[in-house]
């Protein structure tokens, strides 16, 4: 991959990367497309990342199918698939890490300890080894597309990070390969996310701009669901990933809820639209 | 830097980096025209990186010159010198670092903690702006070699790593920028680091193999001289850093030396020369 990525930089071409964990869904299809007509050879990386997995967590059950994954690239025109195995990433004697400290302070970082750090040094990884000149991250996992701009700008990564709206099904749940997880009767409450999005939404419209006024409003719509549990709900700085008190100039709702044993993300950028 | 690498590399010629903090000596010179034999373009970093010191150590009052440098560098045939400021190199908001664990938990890793994260940091930032296809260490800050190349291999960098040989003054003393801060009465202490070097490679010589009989031996004569306090002299097998018992297979007897105010570091790699 690295001698085929730097042949290809001498040649001109200017070459993207999608980094993903597969189980490709419109979201993902979403990124590679725009990739497509953002570069000359478009990568995807498919790699489940054990790093930024808990013990607790469902990296043994992370949905997985690469036949069917390649066959979605192939049809939006994806040039490379890149999708190592684990004894390649990280052989016997690995101990090296990339860490960014501020913006992971928060939201997922407090759930999820070593999720953050996982991501930056498997990312770092893959950046060395696919060698882009652009990368692309969508945009429902907010915090991760801030930590990765973050660690780019902070270690004079010579890549352009785009961050992609979040993709949806009809009905407002946001694309996520862990929806496969969801039952049936859960379904109806993992909606309460991006409908407790639009409430604030709303509420910010009419021109609050107390966080807890509007935080206390989503809270509430989301507990009256059945089978939820909030992890964390909170409007922060779209730079510092810092809680806000009151909603300045750009700020993001960041959700995290468990739905069953599903746990789900969502987000809204006030001022911004959300599409749905 | 980033741009002009990038053209060279394209126009496929090979670039050698050898990072310094700059106050060249005859090692730093060495490193120098083996990297002007080892590629096309020669570039050479000055930087003397606070990330590396910790606010008890001699940031402040390290020696710099760049105008001596530069004439040196060019002398040497240096095609290129980078020096940034720190406020490009760490500007405000900058929050991300680089930590290789296990290679780094012993010797220097104990005495400064802050050391490699540091070297490791700004090593990852001055490999992603200059983007060489080689890069010279000298073997002297023999713990911070294999570090660099752990690193190296763990992040996945494109880059091959050279240690080099340790220059010495005609007495033996290891150059280091820092010799400079010897006093005249302390001079003849300071020899004590590669006389007990010569020691135990006799003593080896000999048939030994026991580290602590080797130790012993070199820790006696150490605090045998005037004004010095031993921080560590210990032997460590030569991929892992860690303690060994018995001298199998490669190991490194490194040791670190204050003499009155000045910490000067030196090693030997057992079953091979040192340069005396």
């Amino acid at each position: 991959m690295q001698a085929l990525s730097e042949l290809k930089r001498c040649q001109g071409r200017k070459i993207v990367l999608v980094p993903t964990m597969g189980y490709f869904h419109e979201g993902h299809l979403n990124l590679m497309k725009v990739g497509r007509n953002q570069g000359d050879d478009l990568v995807v990386s498919i790699y489940v990342n054990p790093m930024q997995f808990a013990p607790t967590e469902d990296f043994a059950n992370y949905p997985r199918d690469f036949e069917r994954d390649k066959r979605l690239a192939e049809g939006v025109g994806v040039d490379w698939i890149f999708s190592p195995e684990h004894r390649e990433m990280y052989p016997e004697g690995y101990q090296t890490h990339v860490e960014v400290e501020g913006v992971t302070s928060n939201l997922c970082g407090i759930s999820r300890p070593r999720f953050f750090r996982g991501v930056t040094t498997v990312c770092t990884k893959l950046f060395h080894i696919v060698k882009p000149h652009i990368t692309i991250f969508g945009r429902k996992d907010f915090q991760q597309y801030v930590t990765i701009k973050r660690m780019v700008q902070d270690l004079n990564l010579d890549i352009e990070v785009i961050g992609m709206r979040t993709t949806r099904e009809p009905d407002g749940l946001a694309m996520s390969s862990r929806n496969v997880y969801l039952k049936s009767e859960e379904r109806e409450s993992a909606l309460s996310l991006s409908r407790s999005l639009l409430l604030a939404k709303g509420v910010y419209e009419k021109g609050e701009r107390e966080t807890e006024i509007i935080l206390k409003e989503v809270r509430e719509f989301i507990a009256g669901h059945p089978y939820v549990k909030i992890d964390y709900a909170q409007i922060c700085d779209v730079v510092t990933m810092k809680d806000v008190s009151r909603i300045e100039g750009n700020a993001v709702l960041a959700l995290a809820v468990w739905v069953g044993k599903t746990r789900l993300i969502d987000n809204h950028v006030f001022g911004e639209p959300l599409d749905i």
